[in-house]
């Protein structure tokens, strides 16, 4: 049963498709964290084989510990669920909001959870021209009109920009005065330069109506591992606790994600990998003639491809050719088939990327 | 976050209640096969840590392929989910319905998942007296009143009561005249003596009002893993893909799944197990005085406490200090605190209980 919906890192489909392994497909279209695992995360996966004939801990006590001490915040204060994708859904579903500010181009998920749940969705256009920035006093306009919700994606998917914290504190204000509640979606944050800085996790503790969203998926690289949490005032979420559905998180995750938060190395090689092949990725999308690049904080690029007769899809087979998989972006509102999303990999497959571009461009 | 609700199988809650470690709780309070999972899925599992880093297949297409053959319905009337569980919820989410009739003492979050969709639930009582069988004239005399759905779990949990075929086809036949969905949760069904026969998968091919809803979490033990299916009419399909959520299921369930369905020996092994447990375990525990045990087709019984001095949540502390977890089945509706449900396990841990109760009374 096809949900039709258009996602990355659905590499499987593809595979399928042009008869490959999904194992040797590049997939350059799923924003995750491509290091391998550490090995102690291997080890304890390969003891753990008994958490599938356990219920999972309906409280995911263990979890809601680690994440206490990963956030700095207490455990009321911390909600766990399948991905941040079933913590969207939860949170629309729970609100039941009626008028809704989005930016776009985002994740179009949030815009099918308000559909879903009857809200009507007004679009805040981040303009191409702008390089997709949020202008903040434009945006504070629009919410000036009234909403009950709005969500921002930081740093965004997909075009990787990331909102500056005071931009991000007027926000705040501004709904706080409006009545409106502020979803701000952090699965990228700790791709970001100076991530501790620029989340908001530190400063939402006087805020009730703020609601972080975070993930392992994205940073810890573990997509089919599903496990997301969000931060918000317990208030906030002991409202969305009322529609919450029970283990939703299955048991291996939840015993894997404890130690993912804690394994300090990890974190660490990440922060290196990222802050090492971002800029080089950069530089070498950017100097290839006919790509426009935009830049970004996140682990991946919003490209746009200059050239009038190439369009994404058509690129997107060519490189398949190639057995590399990269996310035509035109699905995304506001986005045309110009636009393509490729995720910062490993410096080999991120030159092999840039050899196969070159050649095609 | 809590999310307050009740269900067995929660071994870590009283484990850190306690101070156990949660494998040292012999667990009677879940309903889920007791046999180790056969060394081919452990194998399986150990060459599947990969799975973790990439995003589940949004179609699970190898997974629908399986069920497919498994329940002999091609892949248009299949749909995957988070355990039963999310299906539930799903479905009810999907068709709004406003007037609700439900069974019960049965599965609590029906009732849940209609109060949270708006929906107005009317209880038909299974009574005691009768033991708690559902009286096939009165439920069809009750439907005429005209209700948008109605869910009945079959075999029933807590009860263990098994509708008969023919009074099932009543039901259908009369929710079609009245345009009723009818949705039949079956995950207990592969434990009943005949389950080819007990089910109504063969028959729903004719119906497009009736949703069957199934899972490996209890017959194939795995409930850690979070794997249900549904399988019914594919128009009723479509409209929950509408609101289904992507990737609640995660990627090794979506893997080991596939290999679990197509192991003819765990699940010929789990047949032949009930299938003598079941009445050994039903005769021992009738043996106990002061225990009133109502006859069940699936793989738990429900047990009235009948000494006027001890009740449920007593018996349950008491057996916890001899490592033992019951379920006291109290909060089910129209069940009060004289009432435990005890699973079925091997046979060593069944006397093992036996012989705990034996002492107690």
């Amino acid at each position: 049963m096809s949900t039709e919906m258009i996602h990355g890192g659905n590499v499987e489909q593809f595979a399928r498709k042009f008869g490959f392994a999904p194992e040797d497909v590049l997939d350059f279209s799923s924003n995750t964290n491509p290091l391998p695992l550490p090995e102690a995360i291997k080890e304890q996966y390969a003891a753990s084989f008994n958490t599938l004939q356990r219920y999972p801990d309906l409280e995911y006590y263990e979890l809601s510990a680690a994440l206490s001490s990963y956030t700095g915040y207490s455990r009321e204060w911390i909600m766990i669920g399948n991905g941040a994708t079933e913590l969207i859904y939860l949170a629309v579903r729970s609100i039941k909001p009626g008028k809704v500010l989005l930016a776009a181009p985002s994740f179009t998920d949030y815009e099918r959870g308000f559909r879903l749940a009857g809200g009507r969705v007004e679009l805040y256009r981040l303009r191409e021209e702008f390089e997709f920035k949020l202008d903040i006093e434009e945006f504070l306009e629009k919410m000036r009109e009234g909403y009950e919700m709005t969500v921002l994606c930081n740093p965004n998917n997909p075009t990787g920009y990331l909102i500056p914290k005071q931009d991000l504190l007027f926000i705040c204000d501004e709904a706080k005065k409006q009545g409106t509640l502020v979803l701000i979606d952090e699965t990228f944050i700790e791709f970001a330069p100076e991530a501790e800085t620029a989340s908001l996790l530190r400063e939402i503790s006087t805020y009730d109506n703020v609601l972080i969203l975070r993930a392992l998926t994205k940073f810890f690289g573990v997509p089919g591992l599903r496990l997301g949490y969000c931060v918000a005032h317990p208030d906030l979420l002991q409202k969305m606790a009322i529609f919450k559905e029970p283990w939703t998180v299955n048991a291996l995750a939840s015993v894997l994600g404890v130690s993912l938060l804690k394994n300090e190395d990890f974190i660490r090689r990440t922060k290196k990998w990222i802050a090492e092949e971002r800029p080089y990725f950069f530089r070498g999308l950017c100097s290839i003639k006919g790509l426009l690049v935009f830049p970004s904080s996140a682990n991946f690029f919003l490209v746009k491809l200059l050239k009038s007769d190439w369009h994404a899809r058509m690129l997107q087979s060519e490189l398949l050719s190639d057995m590399i998989l990269i996310r035509d972006a035109s699905s995304f509102t506001f986005l045309d088939n110009r636009f393509i999303r490729l995720a910062v990999k490993e410096r080999a497959d991120n030159d092999r990327l840039l050899g196969a571009l070159q050649y095609y461009y």
